[in-house]
């Protein structure tokens, strides 16, 4: 809608904060069932004009857990009640292919759309942890089946999104025509891993399709991204790194026909806003400080795919070989060990802080800065903001951050359209000829 | 939380109606995704002090079905939306155990009835439609095993909803205790069906456990109602038919153990409205001019489990052999018909108007009459109540009847508590010892 290309914004929204600390700060109002929070929250990232708000997701559970991750609310019930206190705002949730079923999720995300009067996304994931399988009575697929299954998986719900032509339902009550027999299409898929009839029990949706998004970094996780998504999601530490994924998924986009520039990347994002550089630091260094480093070593665990236990947490990260559940994960926390010569305890610390996402920690003038610099160098189009706690985490960030963007030219100051599709420039997908 | 007894009532909510043509009365507002409708409707349902709306549900489509059927919203995000647009009144809504994962269903159950405050409700099904499999990549269970992995499932649910004491998440910024370790229950479920070890992701919801009804009324239905339901939802034509499945359905109660008063028996209810007979008749004898009895003999063929092609449309019903996947619904319908000396055209249009369910034509006084003389001579404790068009034929009832039973002390004239076991007289379940 706008000529210039700007910045997207979604907010990720976590009930007790990105930082495993974040829910013990002062400004901070935890969390996990505290649906009064997320509200304002969402109306919040509203006000400031962000895309869309960003629902992450997990099918465990347990104390020793991320305390965002230990309890949350069903993501999709969730995003349906946030759809009744919103207005413009895009509604993302994560919902994943690995343990789900084509025809349930299609429905419920068309549902969503319809409303949120066209303001849902799908991000699309497969599920990495194994032990996700002891909650669905099956066992755990290996990360390349993951992917094919997951490819298939958006082929079905996206047949059966386009069930129904847009005018299949005059409900004309002279007529008596409720719905029109020549403008259903019957999907009849019969796949590997999938046999689904349809149609699906619900009309087209506003949107034709909800947007996708995906955030899978591995290989094949880049080419269902660039077979489907609409956004990815993705971790990058550096701007270099950010550059080269940037580029190869670009290409692999275009390697499927698609429009480059109709796909944003959209890199974690974690700020930590002072007003000198010194206070920035000093909220950091609290945060870090409430840590137990023995109670967020798990989650390096958790996300190496390895015990630590017997190694020096004040050594160098021992070599381990990387699992190929875990892939992208696991690389990366191991890239950014080697490259900045961290500890375990200092890599304990950093994914306690921010799980692998770039963290920047400064005024708002060098975060803006930072987010330019990668907005303009290609290696983003947006950014999610992963605030520390809320609500302060994103007040700071909506006060003091967005003004800055906004000055610049770099971000909206009004939505233009209605639908996240219209905040993301992108077009309304036809049916199939 | 009242002394005296008093009917229970249920608004089924359908957005077209629940006769086949009462989309095309002129006081309808036809329907599938209009949430503007479905919401208005809520409220409404909401201001005349039901205990709940009720949703139902199937996972089928195609131009064939009832229109309330074709095209609908996905009931639990449905439900989450109607959740923030009301503020007592229960919140009921259908989902399958035969293609569903019990994780995923104790999930949202539990999020909806966080969101609305302790309102939620899950009516417990088994599916019995066979093509519903090919929507599922799976085969279909005969009847018999849907019960039993309908059982398991329930149990399951049921374990996962106990995962944290009530007291399990203290979120003390002092201390850094955001979970208590020693409030968390592994389920650890190993049967015949289903392993899940939990815990569940969210914590234990306002009501303990959502409120469970069950709609099934073949012996291994009752069986499950009687084990585990607080509500039973039936379709009963005549009060003698109605007095020996509430006599039934309360003995089977006892022999589990459980207070028969505990069970609320809710047959479906169909009143059509007039300020005299005549004028009650005539409504029912205009929408039925509607029904294209062609149109509608899908209907009834879907539910005996037979075609029908080749009969004499006006001659008798024949003999047909009872399909063991819709044992209870084709019984019914025989019995009906052979009652009544029904033609297979007349048995299409009750079908069309009431698909089973008890339909009441008079003035109002004739209907809440009916009503009382139900619920005083053990027939029913409450009414899911069916409106033929939506608005204007629930609008016609909370007007003309629901006065009348209020008058009569037959029914509340505000709500007492907040929650739906509150509006039941249920007490919250206490966690296993």
């Amino acid at each position: 809608m706008t000529a210039k290309r700007q910045i997207h914004l979604g907010l990720f929204l976590q009930g007790a904060g990105h930082h495993v600390s974040g829910w013990r700060h002062p400004n901070a109002e935890a969390g996990s069932e505290n649906f009064d929070l997320l509200r304002r929250v969402a109306q919040e990232a509203e006000k400031a004009k962000f895309d869309m708000i960003f629902l992450a997701d997990g099918l465990t559970s347990g104390v020793d857990a991320h305390p965002s991750m230990i309890a949350r609310f069903e993501p999709l019930t969730l995003l349906s009640a946030l759809a009744m206190v919103t207005e413009r705002i895009g509604l993302a949730a994560t919902a994943s292919t690995t343990y789900g079923e084509p025809y349930h999720l299609a429905r419920a995300f068309s549902s969503i759309d319809h409303l949120s009067h066209g303001r849902a996304a799908w991000n699309i994931v497969t599920t990495s942890y194994a032990r996700t399988a002891n909650n669905f009575s099956k066992s755990h697929p290996e990360h390349d089946e993951r992917y094919a299954v997951a490819q298939e998986f958006v082929d079905v719900v996206r047949g059966l999104w386009d069930s129904w032509d847009d005018d299949a339902f005059p409900k004309n009550k002279e007529s008596g025509v409720y719905a029109d027999p020549n403008k259903v299409h019957v999907l009849d898929h019969v796949g590997k891993y999938f046999s689904v009839k349809g149609p699906l029990n619900i009309p087209r949706s506003p949107q034709g399709h909800p947007v996708l998004i995906q955030a899978g970094s591995s290989g094949p996780g880049q080419d269902l991204a660039a077979r489907t998504a609409d956004i990815v999601f993705t971790a990058q530490q550096s701007l270099g790194e950010a550059q080269a994924f940037y580029k190869s998924l670009k290409e692999r986009v275009a390697k499927f026909g698609r429009n480059p520039n109709g796909v944003a990347v959209m890199p974690g994002f974690l700020p930590v806003v002072g007003r000198t550089l010194a206070e920035a630091s000093e909220k950091l260094i609290e945060l870090d400080k409430w840590t137990d480093v023995v109670g967020a070593l798990p989650l390096l665990e958790e996300r190496l795919g390895h015990s630590l236990s017997g190694y020096d947490l004040d050594g160098p990260l021992p070599d381990l070989p990387i699992s190929d559940q875990l892939r992208s994960r696991a690389e990366l926390l191991t890239a950014l060990a080697r490259r900045e010569n961290l500890t375990i305890r200092q890599l304990a610390l950093r994914v306690a802080a921010g799980r692998g996402h770039h963290m920047i920690i400064g005024t708002a003038e060098d975060i803006a800065n930072r987010m330019q610099e990668w907005f303009e160098n290609g290696a983003a189009d947006g950014f999610n903001v992963m605030p520390p706690y809320f609500p302060g985490g994103l007040e700071e960030f909506n006060a003091q951050v967005v003004p800055i963007l906004q000055e610049r030219g770099l971000y909206r100051r009004d939505y233009v359209g209605t639908t996240l599709r219209d905040h993301l420039g992108l077009t309304r997908p036809n049916l199939p000829a």
